[in-house]
């Protein structure tokens, strides 16, 4: 990102550390591959796989002062280190990077019409994910949350972004409506399935893989998945346990027992099985693309979110 | 924006209470009146006007959580009505609308080359907008700032984005590069004089005409160019007092003091005579353009930049 070294000291700082080191560039390696599946030249899109990095960085950013989480990749959040007014607008500057970045693919030669094309699609992706965090908001505290509303949050909040991702990657390689639609299509369920196994975190038996606090969503009192499907597998005994664990949050004994209750009414299996299912799905989209390295690389995208299934 | 309509309710209202009703239009009419100053059909540049309106309450929404400015518009600042979160999300999701709304400007038949250099003009705008409020927020409490600091970090949170009008609706409408220059330089001189001018404000008579509480700046303890100014033409011991009066802000007491100390110091005066030195230098670009009612349009927003001088 050097457009962002010119800046004064306190923004260019703080996009650095919100930036560097990296997490996994799920987004990014989306973008490239999807371009390089449908045959576009990879060197033209990078500057646009850079820039999505920085707008999910920028995601993150309000995220953590949103959630007050004081950890991310294992070093303190932005707002920790800078302030939250620092990391506001930092977010924000991330943000603009992400179509600045678009910008030199124009330079780089991809026909203005697909930056066009691009642009729009970055641009309905960033509100709606804006929309996916306001619901998230607005669920808060809301046991009573039902599992559809859950997961269209979630995809606004996650899989939009992935779906986006494939979908700009395409439309800059040129790709066919068809084959655009496919790779879109792909990065939704890819999304759906990694956001409900980054719910499923918490309940693993090395909860802190996730780089930040694994309890999070509970702390927040944010009724995540396993958590509403528990509730509606529960008997009536252990949802009135349930629901009094979940109102009891932030306690120590409420985090254990809303756990051992997920556990105990099958809602861990459920979930698993519902993030298989997402991921299956994605890879059944691909199969409208021609064979070759980058599609096989998306694939084994789609293979390590349907599993390993929690009882193997 | 009835692109925000189909969102759940919490972002739609949020961006509808931030948008409407409006202040004083005054980046959209750069924005139409330099395309129509040009020969550009303003019908075709409409969205990217309201989507710069969108943009500017967005960094509005932010700036309002930042300085805890409960008041905008002589209403609740949308933080106060809908919570800090939803205060944020809410404005990045008017910065996005921003770049939807230039993506609508390519459908009604701006050329597509013409759309992407728009988009590289509010990216960096946009972010330069950012590096200005950080700059500020890193001015907090120093009493020491250099009034040039001051001068740049204002040029970057408020002249960057009524040059950005100019330059974007001279853009869209294909002006020359001689003209598109000319514009953006009297944008950038207007949004100099307004800011200074804004500056003056909690030292009118009437110091509500902002909206606002105009002791806001004071309050956050944030250096301002009467200050800056005041401090430079102080005698020794003037200047003491105001060193004082500013660290024992916000006390009542202080904040008279230190409106005393600025008149007292003929700060007011110069920052007067500095408005009036950026308007005039706005009126002399416009100079190159050709005359019309698009141009008077614009010379009359720079006349009211003239002043009437303090002491009239």
């Amino acid at each position: 990102m050097p457009a962002l070294t010119d800046e004064a000291p306190g923004i260019a700082d703080a996009a650095l550390h919100a930036l560097l080191p990296g997490g996994k560039l799920l987004r990014p390696l989306l973008l490239v591959h999807s371009a390089a599946a449908v045959g576009g030249d990879t060197a033209l899109v990078l500057p646009a796989a850079a820039g999505l990095e920085s707008a999910h960085a920028g995601s993150l950013v309000h995220d953590d002062l949103i959630d007050h989480d004081d950890v991310r990749r294992s070093r303190a959040a932005t707002h920790r280190r800078f302030g939250p007014a620092t990391a506001i607008v930092t977010g924000n500057a991330l943000y603009f990077t992400w179509f600045e970045a678009l910008a030199a693919c124009g330079r780089r030669g991809v026909p203005h019409q697909r930056i066009v094309e691009a642009m729009q699609i970055q641009a309905r992706a960033g509100r709606q994910v804006c929309d996916g965090a306001a619901r998230e908001v607005a669920m808060t505290g809301r046991w009573e949350t039902p599992v559809d509303a859950y997961l269209e949050m979630a995809r606004l909040k996650t899989a939009v972004l992935t779906a986006a991702a494939c979908r700009i990657g395409a439309v800059l390689a040129g790709a066919s409506p068809a084959l655009v639609t496919a790779l879109a299509s792909y990065g939704e369920a890819l999304g759906v399935a990694f956001q409900i196994r980054d719910d499923l975190l918490p309940y693993a038996d090395d909860p802190v893989a996730a780089g930040k606090p694994a309890e999070s969503d509970l702390r927040n009192l944010r009724p995540t998945l396993p958590v509403l499907q528990a509730r509606d597998r529960a008997s009536a005994a252990q949802r009135a346990a349930l629901r009094d664990a979940f109102a009891a949050l932030p306690r120590d004994d409420a985090y254990a027992r809303v756990r051992e209750l997920v556990q105990e009414t099958g809602a861990l299996t459920e979930a698993d099985r519902l993030a298989r299912s997402h991921a299956t799905q994605a890879l059944a989209h691909l199969h409208r693309l021609p064979a070759g390295d980058h599609r096989q690389r998306l694939e084994d995208l789609a293979h390590r979110a349907l599993g390993p299934p929690l009882d193997a």
